[in-house]
């Protein structure tokens, strides 16, 4: 059934959610789920309510003029979302597929809402498993020399596509700091690592090498700063001395595709705001 | 700092949740935390409300009259418990102590927060760690020909304690239906396996025999048939072929004791509420 | 590197593993891996080695011989397994692809040491999917009328197949007793439940009723008594009161897929030895 | 039933097995429970055999000379323990008592097979608990003036002691060196969080201002450098953005204590061999 997802931030104080579920209920509104947190430190105020859509008595395209005094009255930074228009993705992958046929074998049988519009590859291997699904697959390789010219394709790529959300499911390239920028809390990495243990490069070797017994994996907004962006999502899975490198490697992909599905369905459901460098996660 | 918990139950229907946070709002109430959920199946609609009780333009004494009009017209099953107000709690064990041990450790610590008024216990052994903790222990045999009396003397103890919780912390007897029934969702148990598997007897013998790779306990309301009441906590942890019976049973306790006490947390803190066989918890 | 995987059971006595073992070391052969369990209860002893196939002085197939006076000694019902020879498996399936997409993505890379012989299903929905693999797909629809013949062809398929494993993934239709039996410890099946709660039909509205707080799979061999044989391996997973029937379905995949591809992957190793109706597992 | 158990740490080579499994069945041992690990990487081996001293036609007195020539052929670095001698632990402590409760709870019941010497805080708060259990409690005041001479009383304490480990159980003083040098592989610490992620001091706060999704706790053997040394037990915790600062340190005092105790138990039964930084652990 329809919904309309909307979530809120703004100052806290007396009457924040009164206000909000007032309004809904004085337009017919049926809340089918609502979740809020206000955050003692910062002060602010989060909320996440899902609408039946057919209950309203306007459609989304009447929702901000009629909800603007609401809006304003409490300083409110809020969205509407349509459960009818599905999120466009974009995703950008290497050589290691697990995460990528994690998410397109989800995406086909309905788990993820969502159109994958295209994947992006440095590498020609992935291009069967997608188009089989019936995706477009580009290839844009990166080379040293290449680097600005490949990023600016996939920039273009990605506005063609009109992309909600860019997820990076093992894409093994860092981006530069100007893609990061373009899109705040937009672009959504899998880090193979519980961070902030083995942030950068061959976790799975640091790991080894500290003599770790859990490994784990992260889903993170990406921001400039490396492995450093506000965490959506983390698991941890046992290991013991006998498992070699080789053995974390193979452990860590099934942790890393579980925690990379997790983030990029909350994020797609809207059920991840960020607060600073933190995420409330309505889940 | 003082809070009221206000939670409610009642017929799912528009305007529920902005009757409840408009009535807070009009008199001041900060919210702190609140959570609800509608169930589809039955229709019913569960809420839970923290309010910061000094932001309250009336005290826990006015709220039943001034909240009278908004409940009546909502059908609302509703009870409002005060932070100032310590739940009193009796408890019952036999000779395993560690449930109790760690139930007493976290009261003493402040991480239960309610007055434990006496332990009861079939058996004298326990005395001696439960009057160590300034607790009053009362010692009630339990045979097959006293039992009657002995619950009798039981159920005196509990009215005179004026209990608004009794916890079978590895009781391991089995209270007659009269018992059950006087105090519906009012007496919490922890059963040593995951139920539904392995009900009644020796859980972990059972357990041992069908070869299981994953123990497990769940704490659970009491109704008078036998582990079949609505579920609060559960847990498991992996064991292997090398375990035997007596490992099972020292690997058990330490799920046990965190299974109960999460349990025994969460409806102290007005967090659970019945939902026919089932519960909602918001944790 | 080829490995020779040696699997022992026997009665448990005084020099079992030295006699074991200096035979090997008496021909030159490297340890890479050893484990070992005596049943207190039974009295059998089982064992798991897995020899480098360079450093040991005589080939497979010159085992047996060498190896009987060890073996006749203590009476051994032992196995030699050789990497280089990889086993056959035969996956039935129905229309829900989770489980078998999870295996075919492992077994394409290198994950699942085993050749797939082929992939049977009653529906022929899986079948792009399956070819896709460059895996043989057979439909065999089976319904009241025609389910003898139906078992029969499987049977042949099965045999002709040469298979040492047939997999059961989410096949959904109650093997014959006869099949049952013909494969004792060869057949194995993911049941979407933590057995022995809610064996049967539809674990997850059984789960759902019931309440619990977790949701779980089991990976077992297969026996006549429906979802009563020997458990290989299980897992957990946490759900709450939010989560619908179809929620439970959802997130009962993911946990299915795992642990029905951490039991297919220890069988494939020889890690598993059948002790009575329960398991031993060298994971 | 007592049991001799016997670590060996040697270079590997083929053979080593079947030399030290031959011995003892030589000389009549039963093994109850063998575990063995070679060390691709630094070609070491390891191996931990428990054997029923009843069986064995000498007892431990004799037991070195005996196995001298084995040990030599093999360049084994070996140790030999006695159930019926246990081992003598001296606990150091300060003002929170959760970790120290529960390893004096499962003391008292016989989980943790070892005789507590004593106990040392530098705060007087723990000792009425630690007297209730019977257990000599020692203050010793630790200042920024008196350091070296309260180092120098505890070392003096621990010899008196003949303290086989000495546990750091939430001690909150940075050991001098020199202390942690006297017992390299002796001294065990609890640290509360997942390492190597936040390190030193108040890892809780680290935790919440990054916005981890699950906290840890790390056994670990002490070193000069801090919360750097071989890793014994690790878990982790599901936390999310509703938990403040407070409640991440109530959640994680369960874990703590969990791990401390695992990893105690193990050092305890010589499960646990140090390979250089890293830790084979024979669970």
């Amino acid at each position: 059934m329809r919904r309309f997802v909307l979530t809120v931030r703004c100052p806290d104080r007396v009457g924040v959610v009164a206000a909000v579920t007032g309004f809904i209920a004085a337009h017919g509104g049926w809340v089918v789920e609502a979740a809020q947190h206000g955050d003692l430190g910062t002060g602010q105020f989060f909320q996440r309510i899902e609408i039946l859509a057919d209950t309203l008595s306007f459609g989304p395209e009447d929702f901000g003029a009629r909800f603007a005094e609401v809006a304003g009255a409490f300083d409110m930074d809020w969205r509407l979302s349509d459960t009818d228009v599905p999120k466009r993705v974009v995703i950008l992958a290497s050589t290691e597929g697990h995460c990528l046929a994690d998410l397109l074998y989800r995406w086909r049988g309905g788990d993820l809402r969502c159109e994958i519009a295209t994947v992006i590859s440095n590498h020609p291997d992935l291009a069967p498993m997608v188009e089989w699904h019936g995706v477009p697959f580009r290839h844009v390789p990166v080379t040293g020399d290449t680097k600005d010219e490949a990023f600016a394709r996939i920039l273009s790529l990605v506005d063609q596509a009109e992309a909600d959300a860019v997820v990076l499911a093992r894409y093994m390239q860092i981006l530069p700091p100007e893609v990061c920028d373009r899109f705040p809390g937009g672009i959504i990495n899998i880090h193979h690592s519980f961070l902030p243990s083995f942030a950068g490069a061959k976790p799975y070797h640091q790991a080894f090498e500290r003599g770790v017994k859990l490994i784990g994996a992260t889903c993170h907004y990406v921001t400039p700063e490396l492995d450093a962006g506000p965490i959506i999502e983390q698991d941890t899975i046992r290991i013991d001395h006998a498992d070699s490198v080789e053995e974390l490697l193979r452990i860590g992909r099934d942790i890393e595709r579980s925690v990379l599905a997790r983030g990029l369905r909350w994020h797609l459901e809207d059920r991840v705001l960020l607060n600073g460098n933190r995420t409330v996660v309505f889940a």
